[in-house]
């Protein structure tokens, strides 16, 4: 189903996604979810894309006409992020109108879900969730995360690790390692997995990285994070269970 | 939604639940889901539920009604514990039939699962799942455990942690932490949180745990497992990125 979550604070934003596409368990893939549509110096925009395929492609594919048109309205002509995420909104109900009839009738899924991060010279950085409908949400200091398709997985991590004040390079760490734990429990996600961190009012991606199957460096962080939490757990005392006089049995039902 | 886990291994079988049930975020209220029928020195028997609670009910109900009974097969007279779990899962049958075309006619979901978990006598100790077919699979030592109900936020810990020669106690601690995360990250799963240690072949209860709302003994662990999972974290190194020189646009698409 593919995970791809994005994270934003005072220091800046980190996106990361998966690359895994199934059409059943004996059709597995890879395709990049995480796409850059910078402009250096001037606004950097990032897009992550879940659900269905033919939809997610084609709506990147749209946008990436779109900006080769200058007559068109496109990602590097929109004035303002909020005017972005709105545009991105359009463009799936575009593409999902066009092929959705043809799906329904064979009960083929055709929602997707957008993430889009970035800053536009000028306005402060933003983060927002772009839902199959073409409505969104924009992440706050209530909400730092947002993400898209296999959440659940990852979701206590980000819960336990994420304020709004976790330096940029943790959150980079806590959102390979969501993705991690969710890859670990979960095979409709699965690498290369790419991660962007931006640092706010750069205008400028610096930082990424794309792990493949089998990156020895992947291995390592897993298996480091792996030992940590072993001893972490080790670390908790053994339960304390109730005196073995008290009966189980009397209260069965209703509290 | 509820979550139940079970996980069994040569050393015994744990068994954990919460106890949230809602009808919408404005009706939120706490019955059990782990339900002991044993009979000590005989027969161990644990069950847990989640799905449509008047469903979950009804076959409780019928469970303890058919107790009362001698001369009904039950739960004290069935030889087998394969037996035990087919005939939880067609009391399920039932109790959906009776109720189930006034609910599906009103889009409700009436839906159940159960686990259960034990030992007969003579017999080696055994977990199931039983689904809302009826039908169930049995827990093994390449799947020691079994989830039911919000299974997702809760998975990773396990996933990580549990091994077939998993101390026990150590398994209790980490049923305990799956059902917290799960708490943490979703509203639909709360206090009271019950938990159930079996040691294999004592063919009696003698482990158990209620942790109620605002239990100081609940507050400590998840701060303890908190303040671990933190020095855990800081643990691992910052990311090492790409070599700035290397470029994000150029492979924007398939890898």
């Amino acid at each position: 189903m593919t995970y791809c979550l994005g994270i934003i604070n005072h220091a800046g934003i980190v996106m990361g996604a998966d690359s895994r596409t199934n059409a059943g368990v004996d059709y597995i893939s890879a395709y990049r979810k995480l796409f850059d549509f910078s402009k250096p110096g001037e606004r950097v925009i990032l897009v992550c894309a879940s659900g269905n395929l033919s939809v997610t492609q084609g709506v990147i594919s749209q946008i990436k006409r779109d900006l080769q048109n200058p007559e068109e309205i496109n990602l590097h002509n929109l004035s303002s992020f909020s005017d972005i995420a709105h545009y991105i909104g359009q463009k799936s109900r575009e593409i999902q109108d066009r092929d959705r009839s043809w799906l329904e009738r064979d009960n083929i899924d055709y929602h997707c879900n957008f993430l889009v991060g970035g800053q536009i010279k000028g306005e402060e950085a933003q983060l927002y969730l772009i839902y199959p409908q073409g409505n969104c949400i924009q992440a706050t200091k209530e909400t730092p995360f947002l993400q898209i398709g296999e959440t659940k997985y990852g979701k206590p991590i980000l819960d336990r690790t994420i304020k709004y004040d976790t330096p940029l390079e943790a959150i980079a760490k806590c959102a390979l390692l969501s993705i991690d734990s969710t890859m670990k429990s979960n095979i409709s996600v699965g690498p290369p997995i790419n991660l962007v961190m931006y640092e706010i009012d750069s205008l400028v991606i610096r930082h990424k990285l794309q792990l493949r199957l089998g990156d020895p460096y992947l291995a390592k962080i897993r298996k480091l994070w792996e030992e940590s939490l072993r001893q972490a757990f080790d670390a908790i005392p053994n339960l304390e269970w109730e005196p073995e006089e008290s009966q189980l049995n009397d209260d069965i039902l209703i509290d």
